[in-house]
């Protein structure tokens, strides 16, 4: 039985993953947290999430005595904590031997140049990141089982890299461009003018400049134009990939290049027939599909995720296993 | 030409103001402002309702200043104001001798006293109160012909109202039940995590001690059961009705009694068959329907309105066409 | 391990059962199955419902030869079929020894009189329907774990009968008024022009005439009010219930009648705190809240479920496991 | 005073065409019709739409004398009939002097052998297809006002092209990649799984192979590929266009050629800031916004419209204006 901390219990992200490693039988949740600032501390959490209300849970803030009992407790850390607190936390965590499955985007660059410009903050882990390892669960299970530092996936990146990896080696130089539409979820649960009910409809934002760009195309190699909606449902990521492949490439190439994918039990592929964001909703799977124009070489990926799921706490569940061999 | 000076355009109330107002031949957009400290000072009405991108107005603060120049130049004044705001602007326009239409509950009570307990606040404006009437279109037309202070009815009054007040010579003693359900932009502009899109979902509020249930009680002369919700939709109220009736009632009594809206343009009434709050979405109707079970003597009426436009905007805007008789 | 056939598989009650069953560890699906007509039969339940591509089961048609095989193999049968199919095979598999769980209406009323009114047929299964008992699951443990014929209530009468039985001693003459509204799943799968995307809007339907009307008046000993809408959301019940209570009736008699259900692990009930629909939304659960006017009496409850689940297959579920103990 | 014959006026289209028309002071609605076999002839129009109670009208249908009073009677017919309908109905108003408004496909194409491959007719109406014009109201008012015989522009075509026309002259060999997504009413009024309630959810359909797509590229001037899904909203349409262009392009050419909707009242462009459906639902205006990246020289554009609108009804009636010179 492994014992898993959860940090940052109180958003959308973390309350999933307190509920989804309850339901596992060899995990077992240490305990749950919120910065010692939050409104949230001492409350259950059916309290934030009546959903929830057959879990036994009660939030506790992260102080320095709770720190101290994770280490002494807790196999692994996760962390559902603003970036910047991520990149402390993550640190702090590793080097006191646990194993840290951060749901931020702290560690996902190995670059440490990238982190100004993309989250404002200077990478100071630099020993952190240097060991830490991509949790796309699909393609990197290898260094996820051998590093204690895993960087899960963002939603987007999750949707839009299990689209394009199978076919990255029939790329052209013309970029590959990724529509992809998100629920509400994904803003996380703090009240925004632009997130109340009467404001969501659907409307594209970081249009060339979302963070998530560089993230997609350093994993991808190859660089990318992204663009993120905001669509009027909770929870659900559908991206619609648009790409250009060499002239020689044929149908059968890219049936051979999802093959990959098939043991992969949550990831499903069709040919000629395309997901809707309901299929994968509440659900840990991903659904791909493709259509190619043998004409033109055009090639139109589509592909669903939740985004609170694969796109992030059941991801990061992945990992978990993965890494505990479980 | 009838010169119209909107305050509290920034809210959904007051932004749907300035559109009516501006499409009537007959009426003029003075100006319209928020108070002096509002971040939306300044601010095109575009900038924070791209949907009235075609309106050239730009929001003004409440200055002494302006205040000086809507009662030169502006014939009636519109609050789309909170409660408190609107106790005081109501009766310092009004005291000027501009007519006032008042979209806040501040003077929908005749009785001083209901004030305290239901809105927070003494009610220091007796003379002003004494003068007010209140402004249901269908029923009140002499009142809102002849008074100068108009106190527009709530959303939820308003639909009850126009489906009780036909029956009430029929009611027993067994209290009315009324069941509402509202569009979210009820709630107001604010970012508030219970109308965060994530949070919403069908819920009730306010149960049992909600302000628009004396109200309704006030001006149907019969104490109600009053249940308001929280729906999933942005626009709209449905309020379905279930009343006891006396015994000798009959089916044609309740005919009878509805057929004083046959001439009332924007209200439509049919006999076993009922509305759907999309019916009335960004209209100024309010459609009604009834069924009568001449068995036991329940009778069951839903009332469909738009809960800014019948509900507040669109009725401010039929006062304002009795009160000048346009 | 006890062998569970399916039959009506197709549509979305029947596909939530077969879900369900799949994931306990007790149960085996025997098989799923369509009338021998249905244009589903063959097809692999995954190509209806993508969201269950992780499940390997096939429709297959309801032939006499498969019949004979659920009776050779199977140790109940769910059936998620029309009424009037119900009624025929709910008593082929209950004489041939099968436990039965109808999810249909064919069984839930004691007095044969009342099926040619409500469900438009002669009850021609005497014997069968003698032995029938209610699946009321919190309610009617005892006689569900006796009888093989288990008639599973209706989705708006779960939420009601919840909320409503335990403060049924305490109702006076006056009728208790029940406004629900459901998801539009309770409609069915079948394409009909009032339940498609563009015209689905909030509505009342079935006014003073809804056939679960009775079978919550049945069940409760009380006449009622029932008044069903059809919301704008997929999944889910909201019933919203006024009553009048004895003038004697505290609010700690109630606080008592509740406390029936601390046991139950499935039903919370909290005072003075509302449900939303999507608290239940995919969950077994049933959430109640209540307050409580001492002054005039009045009683308002609200009941939360999903009508898919704990308004069909999960009450099912619970049903199956009562009867075998499991 | 115009009088304007509405034929296919119980669909979504054609009920919106008649609500505008009788709006305006310069037309009047002649009659409105369906097919004669259709089931909503002699109905009123509001018995299919309660949100048009207000309007008189009278579905008649379309039988030999209705034709022969039109051409006595009518200045012009607007077809919102299905696109083989309008084959024949357009040529035959036409041939009799009418000016006639085709919202169908059926004379978008200026090249006749296109219409087996997308419309599954072969195109026999030659004299009348040499004189259709494609009445994309912004870029054809010319040719609009000196044809009788108008094909109106598609409601995904008329998103696209008002994006993309402006910066056709920068365009590389690189085919601009069009993401849309368009509200349910864009399906029709019929009854159909895939536009039930339940089972709408994003997805894209039509994978390059949508009708839509030779329509736009045969009025840019440029191949294109052209992804539409289906949205979980009733109304509107958002594209979101991602194109490459020349290198020397600026980001100042950009701002010149949009400049060429600065005195179109219904066109409204933004630079670095990007429309919302809602923004546009309802009215009869194109949003768009753009954001340019002078390194990679790709640029993004978004364009809303509502779909029934700008995309069918109201784009009609500025043609009508346009034609008739009102």
């Amino acid at each position: 039985m492994k014992q898993i901390a959860i940090i940052g219990a109180s958003g959308y992200t973390g309350a999933q993953m307190t509920q989804l490693v309850d339901t596992e039988s060899q995990l077992s949740v240490q305990g749950i947290y919120v910065s010692e600032g939050s409104a949230d501390k001492h409350k259950p959490l059916s309290a934030l999430y009546p959903a929830y209300s057959h879990l036994p849970y009660q939030i506790s803030p992260l102080t320095e005595q709770a720190k101290q009992l994770i280490i002494a407790d807790a196999d692994a850390v996760v962390l559902a904590t603003d970036h910047a607190v991520s990149l402390e936390l993550a640190a702090y965590f590793y080097q006191h031997g646990l194993a840290v499955f951060d749901l931020s985007g702290a560690y996902r660059f190995a670059d440490k140049n990238q982190y100004p410009k993309w989250y404002g903050f200077e990478h100071t882990q630099t020993d952190t990141l240097n060991d830490a390892v991509y949790g796309l669960a699909e393609w990197n299970a290898t260094e996820i089982a051998q590093s204690k530092m895993i960087a899960v996936p963002g939603c987007y990146p999750t949707a839009s890299l299990l689209a394009l990896k199978p076919v990255a080696p029939f790329l052209t130089g013309t970029l590959p461009v990724i529509n992809a539409v998100s629920g509400v979820t994904g803003a996380g649960r703090k009240a925004q003018l632009h997130t109340s009910f009467c404001e969501v409809s659907l409307t594209p934002y970081g249009v060339l400049g979302h963070r998530h760009q560089p993230e997609i195309a350093t994993h991808l190699g190859h660089e990318v134009i992204f663009t993120p909606h905001l669509g009027n449902f909770k929870r659900g990521i559908l991206a619609t990939i648009t790409v250009q492949l060499t002239p020689d490439t044929t149908t059968q190439d890219i049936v051979k290049a999802f093959a990959m994918y098939d043991n992969s039990p949550l990831v499903h592929v069709k040919h000629n027939a395309f997901p809707k964001v309901d299929d994968v909703v509440m659900t840990p799977q991903c659904h791909i599909g493709w259509k190619y124009d043998e004409n033109n070489h055009y090639l139109v990926i589509t592909s669903a995720i939740d985004n609170l799921m694969k796109g992030a706490a059941s991801q990061g569940l992945q990992c978990i296993k993965i890494h505990f061999d479980l």
